[in-house]
């Protein structure tokens, strides 16, 4: 196998370097991609940022993987090699628990994500289980379909596994990267979108996208009772009664944003109106099959600003100041 | 109409005092019910402990009310007189709403409850929409079906309306009013039951109750991932990383005691484990019919201490020091 590369940092908060990586070769049920594009998510921030010890390997973040595959180990069919396949946070499961066998792979006891204890996309090669490479409909440009396999499979599971009604009202709270994507799936899904957002500039592009209304934040105290869902995309400490407000009866406030200070909340408005509280991570190989089908159908894609690999640690200096409309994508080769 | 009689307090926290009411003769589709039994909730506290205007009628609590039908207003059936029925927290919604229009009442623009605005089921008579006043199923003891139509549906509608599966381990947090009900309804239900307590002594009460398993509180960090749903009873502020942490993947804490202060959930387990938080309040006129049959069916009864309804201060001050197994009922006449 040709000497394959990385970059990663050593040090907690980068800078990323390219580096040489040893990457065994593909065991049974693996395949070897080669990365051809690699999304920056706002969470490999927080890989790249994590304080590990001295003697630890080079963290790799990157897990918005569109690679072609090089290489099959045992019991994977040899005619894959050569397609064009994503890979998003997981990389593989046990597929021998109760949640492998019922179809719900994300809940394994033995969960492998892309870029834990293993080098992640910002690679030239990157290794994952057979059933986590999912083929991408023709109608897809790979080029944008990287932030599909995190972001966009993200603001798709609470949608699809919760049976929302296209009759239903959603309102999806900060328009960046998960939830541009957000607009675009929850009016492809049929149902009345309400985009919410800090940055009144941004309303006619939040409307571009499929948003039928675009509030201001700070004005989401008048909008009482008015969604049946609620797509949290941001990690900032809200004004929680505003949001639970917002929602109408037997509405959901679905949390994606990773926000750090628990969310408290009053348990008055939960009992009156019937409303919940939840959270997802991901979704599953067969979900995201039938995702990317939905966003071939109805021409949904990330909207990305493409950078050379060798650009990622601008990309990364841009990201952590919001500076990116609405995702960037790293092109290999590494 | 006679003279009807009620036990209100004017000023706030009693004590009650046996007064004569008005009550206007039944309206069009409503009855009017000679109190037979009514259970004293934990909720009345409430009712009786508010601060009114000095110029506010009496505030006559009681929910739980078994009655006689003495007298129906236009557009109900004669033959119901002489019926006896169960009346619990709502007395009447719109029946024009999309929510009363589509068999989800409790969530009505317009729900009259029982005891808001107008006197409750401590009383000789109490009046409320034909919709409401439930027939019991022979096999229940009108003595003891009182606290069915509050604490026990309250505990029945997060069994009934998210479809837990009898395959699922149910928690149970405090073993008292509505707890004792749920420990009952759960292990019919057909699921693995754990009743959750503060102490020790009443272990072998809450297995005779029908539990598998009981935990004391201060122990449940050790049950990590344990239960599809806990439903908790207790209105108290908990060790909620604990409560939340005892959830299995894809497990929901459903929230029935009335806790005052906001409840501080961490995102990341729910994240992790897809994981649910979520309240009701009561359920349907519908949803009461099955949960009667369903009580019937497998013997489920609140156990209750029965006192004339002339002792009802004595109740209530025992109720305060939580010196109740499990219920108390208020025999009539008032």
């Amino acid at each position: 196998m040709a000497t394959t590369f990385a970059w990663g940092n050593t040090e907690a908060s980068g800078p990323l370097r390219r580096l040489p990586i040893e990457l065994a070769p593909p065991g049974p049920d693996e395949v070897l991609l080669e990365v051809l594009y690699c999304g920056l998510c706002h969470s490999d921030l927080l890989h790249i940022d994590e304080v590990r010890p001295s003697d630890a390997p080079p963290a790799v973040a990157g897990h918005e993987v569109i690679g072609r595959v090089v290489e099959v180990g045992d019991g994977v069919d040899s005619a894959l090699i050569g397609s064009v396949r994503g890979l998003g946070f997981v990389a593989g499961t046990c597929r021998h628990c109760r949640y492998c066998l019922s179809g719900r792979q994300t809940l394994c006891d033995n969960l492998e994500m892309t870029v834990v204890g293993r080098p992640g996309g910002f690679a030239s090669h990157v290794k994952a289980h057979q059933d986590w490479v999912i083929p991408i409909p023709k109608a897809l440009d790979p080029a944008s379909a990287g932030p599909l396999f995190c972001a966009g499979i993200t603001v798709f599971e609470p949608l699809f596994s919760a049976g929302i009604s296209p009759t239903a009202s959603v309102a999806v709270i900060g328009v960046g990267g998960l939830g541009h994507l957000a607009v675009q799936l929850a009016r492809a899904w049929g149902c009345e979108v309400t985009g919410i957002t800090t940055n009144a500039a941004k309303s006619d592009e939040i409307r571009g996208l499929g948003a039928h209304h675009v509030v201001l934040l700070p004005e989401l105290a008048q909008q009482a009772g008015s969604y049946d869902l609620i797509l949290n995309t941001s990690d900032h400490a809200l004004d929680w009664d505003a949001v639970v407000g917002a929602l109408a009866p037997q509405g959901c406030l679905h949390q994606l944003g990773l926000c750090p200070s628990p969310i408290p909340l009053k348990v008055l408005p939960f009992v009156k109106g019937n409303l919940s509280f939840r959270s997802s991570l991901t979704s599953t190989p067969a979900a995201t099959s039938l995702f990317l089908e939905f966003c071939a159908r109805h021409e949904i894609e990330a909207l990305v600003e493409v950078l050379p690999m060798a650009e990622i640690n601008t990309a990364i200096d841009r990201l952590r100041h919001g500076d990116v409309r609405y995702r960037f994508v790293l092109q290999g080769p590494a």
